[in-house]
């Protein structure tokens, strides 16, 4: 039989294809990706191609549409007559009956797709666990009786190479009135090729996912399609549990102090994730039910919680976790409101406090490929840590920071949201506070009324830096009493002073927004944690300088560097090595969901990362200790050394 | 705590029993079986018993209602005014003050079916899907804080070879406290070496698990030690769903025609496996907690209906089922009370109604193996059929047969229980009739009074093929009512005689137990069913005789094989190649249960076997109404020919 030459722009593929096949066999022959989920029946219309007319001299190749077969009705429902006119074919539909020059546009290029994240840039492939298969049956007769089951692998397995494939329970129990209705047309959605997750009616190309981060305070969702890789929706909730404890140590006790005390934990989490997941899939016209996998990731503790695995043995010494690798459950077995076939898959867990979470923000960050000795800060009620590269291999530890970072226990804190104070200046002379609030970019002073409702984890890093740059607060946290300055008010009975950042008629909240000393302690022992920490790590490492600080966390990036780095956040370091990530741990879970592969990568990390149990380190206390001035009590801060220097004390 | 003498009669079982207990309890540790399914709560009804009033010199007591507690309301509301008057008390309510002698009536005394072992004892090897494995770990410790699942999953790397390993999710959750209170000393259940599914303190061996087998009308379950192979308890229900439709077509309908009607019949029999599975377990003193694996077969709707499925689809051609490939599913995701980490293995179905429990009568027969042809009748309200051998491979089919020969439909019909008659014999000159009754094996006749209680299927057979050996019963099924025949009785307005097996004092109810025509046309349709699916498969077969019949079934092994070639249930064959094989289809989920690895040779013989849909068969009416005659209209039986030659007409 004959054959002709076919090559494929933009990628230059060429080979020589039998006569009478489809383009889209030629494409798969040639290894270019061309998209469509119906597998070459011309129902999806998704793998258009161009057909570039005349002869090509640098190919050596005459290339017209008449050396394809001429276009059906089938095709011709998916062309308009202006696509007809530029060329355009279903690759899947025109057979090759000469040379043939094709352009693949944009839209139709299969695969590899690549989304790239906020601060970072690191290039994701889109593969998701979940891949959609259009299929038509032949209904069964008298000579062909065949179960159906049986009926739609067959059909399946002339579509794509499946081993062992099995069809979840609740999937089988609607099986066959779906492909009746259906009248034997249906989209199956197959997850990791092994199991029968979904089966709807005609052809259907959409998928949808979320990736969910179940940090200690907040739980953050990110509605993801899984055909682009993009982020549709995304929201968070506050974590439900906050109501049984503040913090992983409290919520510890409360689950072992009380019989009930796991499933009180266990379905505030999963009630909190129904209420969350519904609310996200509204906001884009979907259903819970529409989504086809979940990702989560959290710390050891909120891993625990959500998956109903008695945390009592978290509590005390060796902590040890019940279980390190990855998780698939079904989401019925959860109790989650989505579909009940529908997998949950939870990252693996390093060791003691440092989780899934961190397994996402090592995915996210990657500091093992690197030369550069990288801290990684995860900042959030309990605050994850984790240093080392290439040579030194990974060590990391975890440490209670409390959520003053999200805006808790302090007096007028509040979460990110619009009317939080986020960044503040001070004026060295005057003491006169510009500020930014959240959804507003200029600067607001006393003269304006934008509306102040409190302030928020970044705001008060900034504020307090700004206090400290100033001379209102002292190396030791205390105010300055005996400075004269009119933005001290002194409540009756305290000995130090409140700070007003905003005055009553800049807030909508009829009262000064004040910055307090009690505030300024609950920063001191967040921070001295985050600071002490990393000292323990830099000793087991035996590195004395960080070639490159990372701040994750939800409002990672919202925090001003220097700020952090003049309160002692973090040892010294060239203020431009310091970047923020954002939510690293959500971008985690997202990476998972978008690219089922890196799962096994995910899953190889959280093993090799060495864990430091802080709480039983002799040094932790005297480290503590040293941490708890600004920025600290002993260690030279040479980055900042100028800022330092105009200090007046 | 004083004790009184208590005394059941009629058996005579007697015992010191603690002041305050019921009657019931008295029963219970004396080993006297009373009927009641609400488990002594007053609800049901069925424990009555008879208190006899007065001294006893022969059992030396005296036995007085007053011994018992007062009458309560709830008591009343059972019994008639005249049972009152009887001594009758509900034995569940009742409470013991002194000593008591009490009758046990027929109807209250419990009983189980009898259901007897396969006739060919086909060696097994024991190699069941779950296997234990004890295991000591070290405890997790600063140096080693490794996760209880990695640290039980390397423990167990050290005993046998584990890839991929999992762990069930409800095992997970209780994973951490076991292991602690346990000493880190524990037994792992895998599941074919891919998950874990009980973990137990200590060393622990046992390990149980149970075959069933769902029929139309009855369901046997087998109770069986893993480490033997063993049966060590056996039980039977009646299918809860025949309140819903008698055979399969009815139930069908049932489920189309109601919203609710695929729940209702899914939850029945759900209920009743669990009602089952806790009676056997409890006989053995085990709950429904430690089985480890389950094994079901059923007819392809049974099969349906208990996973689920809808069966709408299977009521009309071409019948397909939706699955045929065997099942695992968790216990939860089905409903029943097990652990809910429990396998249930469905075994795979062939097609229309020849089911699951088809493939276990192949399993455990083998016609495929084999040279000569075989023809296997499973004889149930649903009959399913195979036929071929070696050479020809097999080829099935499935025929309505109706519950006649489990006792339903006949009018003195019983499920085969002590009091039954199972065998009969006619003399040809007298009409005199001598019969065994289950539970002795003595030939009885009208000279004993041996308390019959009913006719079972295998009673009802060699009743009417005696019948007609005598000249009683025509070819045609009718009554022959010119005979001067002493046991004949006339029902006002009958145009034909009942004939009388057993007269009133030699039974428990209290009237004449006999064979009637309507009895006889209930057999004569079952049979008609069975003989017309033979003779088509022979002719799709090409096959004009028979080598060898296998009888499965329940009660196949109690018909007379010459009884029921006489009557014409199957083509004519030397009688000594007619062979009973007992409940093939129990043994079939006994194997599979015994040695996983037959699951896949069950999965490979169901895939082979040919359908035959006889409703589509233009024959079949045609055979059908040839076979209604005893024991053919047409078809010679050479091999009883000399029975027949003697038979006057």
């Amino acid at each position: 039989m004959s054959s002709h030459m076919i090559i494929f722009q933009p990628s230059g593929k060429r080979g020589h294809i039998k006569e009478g096949k489809t383009l889209k066999e030629a494409a798969n022959e040639l290894g270019v990706a061309i998209e469509g989920i119906c597998g070459g029946k011309g129902v999806c219309g998704k793998c258009k191609v161009e057909i570039l007319d005349g002869f090509f001299e640098k190919h050596s190749i005459t290339s017209s549409m008449n050396h394809l077969s001429s276009i059906e009705s089938a095709e011709k429902a998916f062309l308009s007559a202006d696509e007809i006119k530029k060329g355009r074919r279903l690759s899947c539909l025109a057979r090759i009956h000469g040379s043939i020059l094709a352009f693949v546009p944009e839209e139709a290029r299969g695969g590899g797709q690549i989304i790239r994240k906020a601060a970072q840039d690191i290039p994701i492939i889109v593969d998701p666990a979940i891949t959609k298969h259009y299929i038509e049956l032949t209904p069964p007769s008298l000579h062909n009786p065949l179960g159906d089951w049986e009926r739609l692998l067959s059909g399946l397995k002339e579509t794509i190479e499946v081993k062992n494939l099995k069809i979840d329970h609740s999937i089988l129990k609607q099986l066959s009135p779906i492909l009746r209705d259906a009248d034997w047309k249906v989209t199956v959605s197959l997850w990791q090729n092994k199991e029968i997750k979904r089966i709807e009616a005609g052809l259907n190309e959409n998928a949808y996912g979320m990736a969910i981060d179940i940090g200690t305070t907040t739980v953050a969702g990110y509605l993801t399609d899984l055909k682009t890789g993009r982020v549709v929706a995304l929201d968070s909730i506050m974590n439900p549990q906050v109501a049984y404890g503040e913090d992983v140590m409290s919520r510890i006790s409360y689950a072992m102090s009380r019989d009930d005390g796991l499933d009180k934990l266990n379905h505030a989490i999963i009630d909190g994730l129904n209420q969350l997941i519904e609310r996200a899939t509204s906001k884009v016209d979907l259903s819970p039910n529409d989504l086809l996998e979940i990702t989560v990731v959290g710390n050891t503790l909120m891993h625990h919680l959500f998956l109903g695995i008695p945390p009592s043995h978290l509590g005390s010494s060796p902590f040890p976790p019940t279980i390190h690798e990855a998780q698939d459950i079904r989401a019925r077995d959860l109790g989650l409101n989505l579909h009940e076939a529908t997998n949950v898959h939870v990252l693996a867990i390093e060791a003691g406090f440092v989780g899934a979470d961190n397994v996402g923000v090592l995915l996210a960050t990657e500091p093992q490929e690197q030369d550069e000795i990288s801290l990684i800060i995860d900042i959030g009620t309990n605050g994850e840590l984790v240093l080392g590269n290439r040579e030194l291999g990974l060590v990391s530890t975890s440490c209670a920071t409390g959520p003053a970072f999200e805006g808790a226990h302090i007096k007028h804190g509040m979460r990110a949201a619009p009317g939080a104070i986020e960044h503040i200046q001070i004026e060295p002379n005057t003491y006169e506070v510009q500020y930014k609030i959240i959804g507003n970019d200029k600067w607001q002073t006393s003269q304006d009324t934008p509306g102040v409702r409190g302030i928020c984890g970044s705001g008060i890093i900034d504020g307090i830096a700004e206090l400290f740059k100033v001379g209102v607060i002292k190396k030791n946290g205390t105010f300055n009493r005996d400075l004269d300055c009119p933005r001290f008010i002194w409540n009756e009975g305290e000995n130090f002073p409140d700070f007003v950042v905003a005055w009553t008629p800049e807030t909508s909240i009829e009262q000064n927004v004040t910055i307090t000393l009690s505030d300024v302690r609950a920063v001191q022992l967040a921070k001295s944690a985050l600071y002490a920490g990393a000292k323990l790590l830099m000793n087991e490492l035996k590195v004395d300088t960080l070639d490159r600080v990372v701040l994750a966390g939800a409002f990672g990036s919202y925090i001003d560097k220097a700020a952090s780095m003049l309160i002692g956040m973090f040892p010294s370091c060239s203020l431009d090595k310091v970047v923020s990530v954002g939510n690293a741990a959500g971008d985690g879970a997202r990476i998972a969901l978008v690219n089922h592969k890196l799962r096994e990568k995910a899953n190889k990390l959280a093993q090799q990362v060495k864990y430091l149990e802080l709480t039983v380190e002799k040094e932790f206390e005297k480290e503590f200790i040293a941490a708890m001035y600004f920025p600290h009590m002993n260690d030279p801060f040479p980055h900042i050394q100028d800022i330092l220097d105009k200090i007046p004390q």
